[in-house]
């Protein structure tokens, strides 16, 4: 697959002009940029620049509101409920965080309930948001329904991401921000681009059987909970991806499981939709609410050296702790560029024409 | 396997007495059987009156305190941090529930973490506590290491158990409660005593090859985290299990990681433990601190009818909601007596000379 070098610079400057054409402001324009190319910087191709113009086709769709009036719409000190506005969630999810960290500040922890969303890039954004404050910060989000519940054929919630980031002191963070399915979506999207096969456990076809077939979502078919089928916890897998999906939509009013609004937007909107929007949830907890924060990092430190020193299986060359392979090659890209491919450049090249910027 | 009956009524008594023969003032050991027999009455077979024996064990070799000082050594509006004291986590968990459960009755949610503590039996006793509150409640404990890292062949991690359960209005509570390995170490052993094989990606043998060796834990193999193996997500479940980990036992001042305190009290305890005893984190949050609690249990009756009817794959009758399986058992146990295999009725028996209580 031939694919092309950006600087994060280029690829950050680039959304940013988009966001701003179709009526984001200064500030949330910039937030939005730096959001989605966290995604590319990190390597979580499939959830960077390669969604813009899908974003870009869901506000021409009115599915998104440029300019949002995002309100706590309930509160007590230490939660919050907000009414995304329609907003993208590039720029509702900054926000709903930041209010969890400022409940934290006052009463030890916050937690924030977002509905009337949209997508909102990579949960590791969010959640990370907390570790500047000695704070360990989670973030998870509903989406698209794909996943079909253990024992059904019907696809009910979405990948349903969780993020969790845990300070330490002198190791880099503790990072873990991973859909609740076998597989993500963006993997499977390569295995299809490839005409390869799916590992068994990633996906079933339209009859609820196994498949190596990793276009059988496309075919009626569904991806699979983590865990894969039932003798290997995929039911384990389902209530995650149920808890996400309730603490997002069900606590905000936002529109849970099957209901949950597609990202294409020439995907009708489901109808008799039980809420707003797509739903997201935020915790913010101070490492010093539970014991001082200087001997919590060292814990930290001892924790992470102690796991990745435990002994590899052979033919491994190291045990790695959750946030060890984004850092990479967040330093890898940041030196040598992030390599997009032909088929994402041209589509982003479709947003010169319609909005006036430039991509280069 | 031959196997007796006995009541709820009979388990419960039998067991409060071994509390009280122990030492346990009236409540703790009222307490202690409750959390005890709710696995048996649930179906968790692993963690009921099984376990029993093993807790006096522990006792008598002093790592049980059965009249602890179970005290608030931090605290925020929010938050707090408990030492048990090495108490009964039997008895320790419920106190720290109920201190969550407070505070999420004054700021909206309230969250403890737990050290010095020991085996809390299941983790979804505690988080139903939050129920009758219409809150939702959260629990989940780390645990002697059994589990092995992904590209790892030592054991760092314990089978650590998470829980949710979110209360709804006509239809019955949403309860999550598993391990965060492919299977729990209690169907692991049911295979061994059948000498049948497990399925790949329970254990992997001393070389970290899969196995469906049911017995290779014991021949220096390792369980398994939910997924398995790297291609199936086994890097997911090595995130909840390490989340869990930090939550429980790095917050509080636990001990952590492959020097969690093990069950069994013929082993020894670790050497240089980084902190005290088995750690917990529990946690509770209003419904209504984001919505009217009317409202939010509505729309769960809707997302579980909805989930509920999802379609079957062929051959599936229906789907599960999490918590169905146990509710069924509970009411059919309840109606028709707990079996109790004759193995664990021989080793409740041995406590009768050796605490001069009767079993029936």
């Amino acid at each position: 697959m031939s694919q092309q070098l950006f600087s994060y610079d280029q690829l950050y400057q680039f959304s940013k002009q988009v966001f701003l054409k179709i009526g984001c402001s200064e500030a949330d324009a910039d937030t939005a940029a730096k959001v989605l190319v966290s995604a590319d910087i990190r390597g979580i191709d499939s959830h960077g620049v390669a969604r813009l113009t899908g974003y870009v086709r869901l506000w021409e769709a009115k599915r998104v509101n440029a300019i949002p009036n995002i309100q706590i719409i309930h509160e007590t000190p230490s939660t919050a409920t907000l009414d995304g506005d329609v907003g993208l969630g590039l720029v509702v999810a900054p926000k709903a965080m930041q209010i969890a960290i400022d409940k934290a500040k006052n009463v030890g922890t916050g937690w924030v309930s977002v509905g009337n969303s949209n997508h909102f890039g990579i949960a590791g954004y969010h959640a990370m948001m907390a570790l500047d404050h000695d704070m360990i910060g989670i973030a998870m989000t509903n989406a698209s329904a794909l996943v079909a519940p253990t024992f059904s054929i019907e696809k009910m919630l979405g990948t349903n991401p969780i993020a969790v980031a845990i300070p330490a002191k002198e190791q880099p963070a503790f990072v873990a921000d991973f859909a609740t399915t076998t597989a993500s979506n963006g993997k499977l999207e390569i295995l299809q681009r490839k005409n390869a096969e799916a590992p068994l456990g990633w996906v079933q076809d339209k009859d609820g059987n196994a498949t190596t077939n990793a276009s059988a979502l496309k075919q009626q078919g569904a991806m699979l909970p983590l865990g894969g089928d039932r003798d290997h916890g995929s039911h384990k897998g389902y209530a995650l991806g149920s808890i996400v999906d309730i603490f997002s939509a069900v606590l905000s009013g936002g529109s849970y499981g099957p209901w949950a609004p597609p990202f294409p937007a020439y995907i009708a909107m489901p109808e008799n939709m039980p809420g707003k929007g797509l739903g997201h949830f935020f915790g913010a907890m101070r490492v010093d609410a539970f014991r001082p924060a200087e001997e919590f990092k060292q814990h930290m430190d001892n924790w992470i050296s102690r796991f990745r020193d435990a002994k590899p299986a052979s033919g491994q060359n190291k045990v790695l702790i959750p946030g060890d392979p984004e850092r990479e090659m967040e330093t890898e890209r940041m030196n040598n560029g992030i390599p997009v491919i032909d088929a994402v450049v041209a589509d982003l090249k479709t947003l010169e024409d319609k909005l006036g910027v430039k991509l280069l």
